[in-house]
C-alpha cells in the first residue's frame, strides 16, 4: 500500500518550454532539465543549445511547436523588442498556457506586454532574474515574479527549479522590473563610486589592494543605513541618524575638490553635489541625507 | 617583589592636550580621559567642555598654555583654514612636542600643514577619523595616521585610546586624508544610488520597507567586487568577472530611461552613462566594468 500511496501523491514534473537560448535562456533550460522537467527549447537562430539536446531537451522546429509542447512557456530574450516580435504571432498557441517572460527591460515594457497578454486572454507572469547566469538553478538564485497570482501559485514549484527564492511581488506586472531597476540603481551608484574611489586613491599614490579592505568597511555599514533610509523615505520625515545633510554635502565637496585637483572626472560628484545643494536650498540641510529624495522625485 | 616589578613596568599615562572642542574634539578628549590620560583642553570660544572639566580635564586659559601642558597635542577643528589659524602662532610652543592633526580636509591641505610643520622643525602626524562621534574611543573606531613614523610609534599606545585600530598608513602626510577621501568617494556614490533607488521604487509603487531587504543583497556582493576591481585597476588589465562593460552600460541605460519616464532627476545616471559610453568608445566594451577608470583618471 505504501508505494501506491507515494505514487499517487507524486506529480509528474511539469513539461516546460524555453524560448530564447542566449546565455541566460540556456541556463534556464539547463536548470529545468536538472530538476527533471521535460524541456522543449527553441531559438530564432539555429545552432544553440546542442548541450541541452544532449542532456535530453527536445528542440522544436518552430516557436509555435515549442509553445504547444508545454503548459508553461518561459521566454528570455535580449529585450522586449525581441520578445514582442517572437510572442506576437504566438497569441493563439499560448492560449490556455502560462507565459513567463524573464526578459530584462523597464517596468513599462513589462506592463505593455501584460496589456497585450490581457487582450489575448493569456495567463501572464513577468519576471526578473537577479543573479548572474552561473548562479541560475542554485538554491540562492533570486528571481522575482509579478502579475497573474494564480499562475504563479500553480507553477511555483516548477519555477523554484530556477532558484529557490521564487518571489511573487504582486499583481502589477511591472513590479518585477521595478524591483530589478531599483536594485540596479543602487548597485550602479555604488559601482560608479567604487571605481572613482580607486581612481582617486591611485592619483594620491594609494594602490587598489591597499584600499580595498577599507571599502569593505563602507559596504558593511550600508545595510543598516538602507533600513533607516527606507523609514525616512516611507514616512517623509528625514530624521535619520548621524550627520545631517549640510555636513554630508560639505564632505561631498571635499571629495569633489580633491578629485578635481587631481584632474579626475567629477561629473558624478558634481551631479550629486547639485542634488544636495538643491535640497539644502529647500531647507533640508539640518535633516538627514535621505531628504535629497525630495528634490530627486517628481511626486514631491 | 611582584607588586614592585609591576610598578616598575607600568608607565604613567601620557599627558595629552586637545585643541578644539566641537562634537568630535570633545569625543577625543573624553576618550583620553577614559583611558586615564591627564587631559588639557582648549577651545577658541568659551563654554564648551564643562562635562570634560567635571571628569577631570584641565581647561587652559590660552591655546599656548594648553600646548605647553603636554607632550602630545591633538587638534580637531572644522577644517584646515581653522586649524592653520589656531596653529600658526603656536609653532614655538609646539617645538619638541608631537602634533597630531585630526581635522578633516583634503590630502593637499594635510601636505601644506606638514610643510609648515617641517619649516618649524615640528614632529607632525596627520590623521583622519573614519567613524562617527559616538564610536570614538571604542575598540573598533578606525583612525588613520600618516607622516612622522617615529612620532606615531612613540605615541601609538596613547592614540589607541581613541580607537584600537590606530593605523599608520605611511610617511606621506596626505595619506590619511587620501584614504578618507577615497572611502567617502565610494560611500557617497553608494549613498546617491541608495536614495535614487528608493525614489525610483516609490515612483513605481514600491515602498522603502519592501525594497530595503533586497538592497542588502546588493550591499553584500560589493566586497568581492571591490577585491577583483582592485586587482583589475592595479594591473590595468580589465578582465574582471561576470558581465562586460557594454552589457552593464545597457543596464545603466535601462535604469536611466525608467527614471526619466517617471520624471526623476537623472543627473547622476547621465554622468555615469557618459563615462561608460566614453570607455566603450575607447574600446573597453568587452572588458570589465572597472575599465571605466581609464576615462576617469587624468594619468592614463
Amino acid at each position: 500500500m505504501v508505494p501506491m500511496t507515494q505514487a499517487n501523491t507524486t506529480t509528474e514534473p511539469t513539461p516546460v518550454t524555453v524560448l530564447g537560448l542566449g546565455d541566460m535562456g540556456r541556463a534556464l533550460a539547463g536548470a529545468f532539465l536538472s530538476a527533471g522537467h521535460p524541456t522543449t527549447i527553441w531559438n530564432r537562430s539555429p545552432g544553440k543549445g546542442e548541450d541541452l539536446v544532449a542532456r535530453g531537451a527536445v528542440r522544436a522546429a518552430s516557436a509555435e511547436e515549442a509553445v504547444r509542447a508545454s503548459g508553461l512557456v518561459v521566454v528570455c530574450l535580449v529585450d522586449y523588442d525581441a520578445s514582442d516580435a517572437v510572442l506576437e504571432p504566438l497569441a493563439e498557441a499560448l492560449r490556455g498556457r502560462v507565459l513567463v517572460n524573464l526578459t530584462s527591460d523597464t517596468p513599462n515594457r513589462s506592463r505593455q506586454a501584460a496589456a497585450w497578454a490581457e487582450k489575448h486572454s493569456l495567463s501572464y507572469l513577468d519576471g526578473a532574474i537577479m543573479v548572474p547566469v552561473d548562479v541560475v538553478g542554485s538554491a540562492d538564485a533570486l528571481i522575482f515574479h509579478s502579475g497573474d497570482r494564480a499562475a504563479f501559485e500553480a507553477h511555483e514549484s516548477t519555477l523554484k527549479a530556477l532558484g529557490e527564492p521564487a518571489t511573487f511581488l504582486g499583481e502589477d506586472h511591472g513590479l518585477a522590473a521595478a524591483y530589478d531597476m531599483a536594485m540596479l540603481d543602487f548597485f550602479y551608484g555604488a559601482m560608479g563610486g567604487l571605481v572613482h574611489a580607486f581612481a582617486l586613491a591611485r592619483a594620491e599614490g594609494v594602490d587598489g589592494a591597499s584600499l580595498a579592505p577599507y571599502l569593505n568597511t563602507i559596504a558593511g555599514i550600508l545595510p543598516p543605513i538602507a533600513a533607516y533610509t527606507a523609514t525616512d523615505i516611507d514616512t517623509r520625515t528625514y530624521t535619520g541618524e548621524g550627520a545631517n545633510l549640510a555636513m554630508m554635502a560639505a564632505s561631498v565637496d571635499h571629495i569633489l575638490h580633491t578629485a578635481k585637483d587631481r584632474g579626475l572626472d567629477v561629473s558624478q560628484l558634481t551631479a550629486l553635489k547639485g542634488i544636495a545643494d538643491r535640497a539644502i536650498a529647500e531647507g533640508h540641510g539640518p535633516e538627514s541625507w535621505s531628504s535629497i529624495v525630495e528634490v530627486m522625485a517628481a511626486d514631491r
